[in-house]
């Protein structure tokens, strides 16, 4: 079976608070690792409805430094401060947002006792800014009124499946299993090679995700993101406000749609949904008509790519 | 009839989020003049259950500055930006916040075309800090861990009410009406003086709100409070955590209710619990058996003093 990748949904909406939704967070689940994508206002709030443990996220994703995107954050720090956590806390994103959270530490948790590192994200490369034995982190240069960037997330290969009918049949020892869980054939008593294929079966394939939001469309994306198994993509408009997009640095349902389609997404999640639309059914309908296998967000939604 | 005062909560809850409560928020409408005292994270987010208009937000009291009682300020202050508030709003609070407010302005909402008047106010002094027609607004200093300072708000008398049989019965004019309400006698064209309290009744008795928290127990209360018809005291911890009470200068049930009492407030609101308690009505009966009058805070309560 393959293991736990799975994105919560803490809010997807956008500068203007509505009744239904919440500013931008998401909580990417791999692992049992947490890495939190974006903190709007009332994240930790939210966060109390995911039954997740808070000191398990281990990296914070910003996008940009607009207020609907990190004004969660000081409450969050703080709490995880008061909750007891030690372990440090790896914040990535624009070099802009460095003065913000260095602010707000002395002036609101100087007392906190656990360390925040900072990575500034060159929001113009698309580039590889973490790995572990997990997953890969790569930037997504965005385009929006000021330093942008989205995040794909890849998983690394798991390691391949044991056939426990097969150990069992060459009596295969504790000791050497990690080794053929690795890739390794098994050499037996007598001499007899007994080829790995025999003895597992392949990884699951190997899932990823791309975050983009905020955004005017970025045609590139399209290439960083080839075969994503599930891309997030801001949709804060209608294409009747296609003018208001563009002034505002933000994309349309078919802009959005017309990027996963290029990029062969298997699928597209929308969200950051201009306060305007009461009914978000439209913007929908609108995504699918070019791209069919797309899903609305909305808080508390649970997906795995 | 009297007119409209009015205290809703929008948060109640202490620093640690829980699934109950928002952090501490509350808007005081006076006459339809919209009074904010604190503002936790998630404030402009509980604001759009209220049904109030942003707009109307005249003065912003704020008593410290932990992020529990000022995280929901840059997004409520950049929503009404965004919004389109052109008239100035006037924010009190202790001095240190100052730095914070210009902060934020200068980071995420410089372009906003109102202007914010920040007012220091000295948290060592009962003082008037504001006054207009329709109240009184006095400092109350508290005791906390840094700075803090509750408010105290006074309705001021209203004019008195016109006896319409009697105003027809002399054929007083409409240009003398304001006059009668502000207490003057009517005379007539014989030269016959109608006392005024013939042609009127008295306005309705001006009514108090007094705002306490956060706050070791503070004796002074009782004195700048007496005859207050609504206190709303914290009451962070339950008597059992009397010792953490002193620890992190809060009150507990009973010495709220006890403030109350000697203050001889009408009733008591208590709030501000500490994240450990799942059923409140343990801190409403510790607090009772002191003083009856009181009521438990929660979200979306309207109270009148």
């Amino acid at each position: 079976m393959a293991q736990k990748f799975e994105i919560q949904i803490l809010g997807c909406g956008s500068a203007l608070p509505t009744r239904k939704h919440f500013p931008t967070c998401q909580v990417v689940n791999l692992r049992d690792k947490l890495i939190l994508i974006d903190c709007g206002e009332g994240a930790q709030l939210q966060w109390r409805y995911t039954g997740l443990n808070w000191q398990r996220i281990t990296h914070i994703l910003l996008s940009h430094a607009h207020g609907d995107h990190v004004f969660g954050l000081p409450g969050l720090l703080s709490t995880m401060g008061l909750l007891g956590r030690t372990q440090p806390l790896f914040i990535h994103g624009p070099s802009n947002l460095q003065t913000y959270l260095e602010f707000m530490k002395a002036h609101f948790f100087a007392d906190i006792d656990y360390e925040i590192q900072f990575h500034a994200i060159d929001t113009t490369q698309h580039a590889l800014i973490f790995q572990d034995r997990s997953m890969e982190i790569w930037s997504l240069p965005l385009k929006h009124r000021l330093p942008c960037c989205g995040y794909l997330i890849k998983e690394k290969p798991e390691q391949r499946h044991i056939r426990r009918e097969m150990i069992d049949f060459y009596g295969i020892p504790l000791w050497a299993i990690n080794n053929i869980k690795a890739g390794q054939d098994w050499t037996t008593a007598e001499g007899e090679i007994i080829p790995n294929n025999l003895l597992t079966t392949p990884p699951s394939p190997v899932r990823s995700y791309a975050y983009c939001s905020d955004t005017s469309p970025v045609m590139e994306l399209t290439k960083w993101c080839e075969g994503v198994d599930l891309m997030y993509h801001e949709a804060t408009y209608a294409e009747t406000e296609s003018s208001l997009a563009v002034k505002y640095s933000h994309s349309t349902t078919r802009q959005a749609a017309q990027i996963a389609k290029e990029a062969h997404a298997k699928r597209l999640l929308i969200g950051h949904y201009s306060s305007r639309y009461e009914n978000e059914n439209l913007l929908l309908q609108e995504a699918q008509e070019v791209f069919s296998d797309t899903i609305l967000a909305h808080e508390g939604l649970r997906i795995t790519p």
